[in-house]
């Protein structure tokens, strides 16, 4: 069994390779994956019912199991998204920009993968799947650490993978898995700064904080996703209720989906006993700051008191928080210091109001007049996502291939130097 | 005098208001900050005074001492090198791509600051007006921390930047200073990823890894400069003679200078004989492996023998390591594995081993026929610099103003769902 550093450095030295690798032959990869998952299908599922075994044992709740367990279904369905990946344009090779200096110097900035990247994850083992396959299209390696106790479901599609990889010419350390569930196993990975260049942890804000906290590896990240929507005192009502249901209740469990309901002092006496009642019948459970609980208390609309911490909250569930807002910049201000700069919605018809709070929200995507449900990889024409960034730095909102990739300048000259030249 | 959570607190607002500011408030605040330079001039030359009688007190090398001292030429340089940042086009507001989507949501991806950067730097006092000026124009609120030993000096010149601030109407809090060399001050920063977006450290690779290992805000940063030289077997000689001493000797203290020269075996016979004496003449100090040095021995060239470590060094001095390769391949593995990423150099006139190279080495900069002295923000036309960087994620390579911001998507709809509208 390799050590965690021998992985790394393994990894390290197949993705120097696979930089270089024609997109035909990741494609053909890619292809293989998808049919040696069909192919071996019983065997991951006889591999996961273990890990549902053992986690049935342990008590893992519901919603966990129902994320752990695969089934033909979702076996085919991993198989169909890493031919859709295949499908993508490649990112790597594309000219950012080219120039010419007065000194003749020719400066080519090109997009290249990033290297090596590490995906940290919990317990849906399709995340094994759909970042392998993201990786490999944009040509980093990939090592992943899935959760405990998804461990032999996520081997037994590590192995379909290297197969595949050695059947295409592509070296199998391309992707790789840690071979253990043990915590310092992750610990050390994250300080190999050496051979990693980049940690991608996806699941909960607690491990994505223990990521940030002990890495010495850049890493990407979103902690959460606290998102508003503010319906503004120029709204078109039949549009916010539209957008409101659509984005707290289309699907809770998510991170773009609604946390927070703000509608302005002037349309709140009119309006919150309209959107209440509406998401209320949804079985919405609405949680009010002090004005705005007077007005739903006064339509007899069941809602809870809300306290300042609420509107941090994270409910991922049929509950919202609700306030008043003085102005649309105001919202602007509730958004900047309660929510998590992912994605937040004005619902108005004013479009000067509209582009003044589009400025001023600081998020990764800030909507006008549509459902923040949005924010995603495949909604935005990406084709595909490996997660979404709250980080202002590299990337930001949905990541998708070229989200994946650095550059770098290739200069060209004739001998150009920057002092006077030794010879003339 | 204010906390170090009450400066990040306020920094936070400050860049709330100045990501939104006009391009003519920043380009006065600058011009305001160039004059108010010129002429608190001696005051900012006592203050620099009582740092310089400190540090010799302390006994601070001679080297560090120049970088230290401040004079009237020196903070002409600083005045004008601010007038240059607000001659340069504001990158803020940008739309760096916009697409509809097949239902209508209009996506537009547009350049923003990244929101509040930590500068981190140790001796050079004029780094406090280069970045507060490039953070500005930029729209980003600047915390800066310098070192110690230029503790009053970086005082003084902060009190200038707040002072020209107020006057130009923007908050003065947009650049701040935190008002204690304590390190603990920095340890507490480090942790304030809820209001700090960005940490750009400057400075010795110690402070740089201390950086990285204590903070939770993402860090863009190059820890050291290893670049090669590597003079392959169709190298025009003369070019190769004066690029490798440029390279080496132009300035040799700087992240960008050669360490490491690499020879085709085929030509080593020949042209190590040359260019040993060239570099030896000089003044520069060679240190060769085993078949390198057995050649330069035999040619009467001074050199020493190199230990595998040697050839990970940053000499930052007139000294460099030298090998033999067995190819342009083996010249990019060598470079890939003893170099830092940062600048490499390949001497050839075949094109076809130049193409070769530049994709196999994963460096931010790959010159061909050019001096890796090049890489620098001012030389790539970026119209200046903050730094270099040697990681892949956000920016690599010499970071401008355009590397000084992240993007924001804004979405614009006509009340677009992601699930079936709940009324129609």
């Amino acid at each position: 069994m390799k050590s965690v550093l021998e992985i790394a450095e393994c990894a390290r030295t197949a993705a120097l390779s696979l930089a270089e690798a024609p997109s035909e032959r990741k494609n053909s990869a890619l292809k293989k994956i998808a049919a040696a998952l069909r192919a071996e299908s019983s065997a991951i599922i006889a591999a996961n019912a273990k890990d549902m075994a053992k986690a049935e044992e342990s008590g893992l709740s519901k919603a966990m199991l129902e994320r752990l367990s695969l089934n033909a279904a979702k076996i085919e369905a991993m198989a169909k998204g890493v031919e859709q990946v295949a499908e993508l344009p490649d990112p790597v090779g594309e000219i950012l920009g080219e120039w010419t200096r007065p000194n003749g110097l020719n400066i080519q900035k090109v997009r290249v993968p990033i290297g090596v990247i590490g995906i940290i994850y919990e317990s849906r083992p399709n995340v094994t799947i759909d970042c392998a396959a993201l990786c490999l299209k944009s040509g980093n390696a990939a090592i992943l650490r899935g959760g405990s106790e998804s461990f032999l479901s996520n081997k037994a599609l590590a192995e379909v993978i290297s197969k595949s990889l050695g059947e295409s010419g592509l070296n199998p350390d391309c992707v790789q898995m840690i071979p253990t569930s043990d915590r310092s196993a992750l610990g050390e990975l994250l300080k190999l700064d050496k051979y990693v260049n980049c940690i991608i942890p996806r699941g909960g804000e607690g491990l994505i904080r223990y990521v940030v906290a002990n890495s010495t590896i850049p890493v990407i990240k979103h902690y959460k996703g606290v998102c508003t929507v503010y319906v503004d005192k120029d709204a078109d009502f039949r549009k916010a209720d539209i957008l409101a249901i659509d984005s707290k209740c289309q699907r809770p469990g998510v991170c773009n989906a609604a946390e927070n309901l703000i509608v302005h002092r002037d349309i709140a006496e009119s309006y919150l006993p309209e959107i209440g009642k509406l998401l209320s019948e949804r079985g919405v459970e609405l949680c009010a700051a002090e004005n705005a609980k007077k007005i739903l208390d006064a339509a007899g609309i069941p809602c809870a008191a809300a306290a300042d911490e609420d509107f941090y909250a994270e409910y991922l569930d049929l509950k919202i928080s609700v306030d008043i807002a003085d102005s649309a910049e105001a919202a602007a201000a509730f958004i900047n210091k309660y929510g998590s700069g992912h994605s937040d919605l004005i619902v108005t018809e004013n479009s000067e109001t509209a582009e003044s709070f589009m400025r001023a929200v600081d998020s990764s995507t800030v909507y006008w007049n549509a459902s923040t449900r949005f924010t995603d990889g495949f909604e935005f024409g990406m084709g595909a996502e490996i997660g979404i960034s709250t980080d202002k730095l590299h990337a930001r909102g949905p990541m998708g291939l070229a989200e994946l990739c650095s550059y770098k300048y290739k200069v060209r000259g004739d001998g150009q130097t920057r002092g006077k030249p030794a010879f003339d």
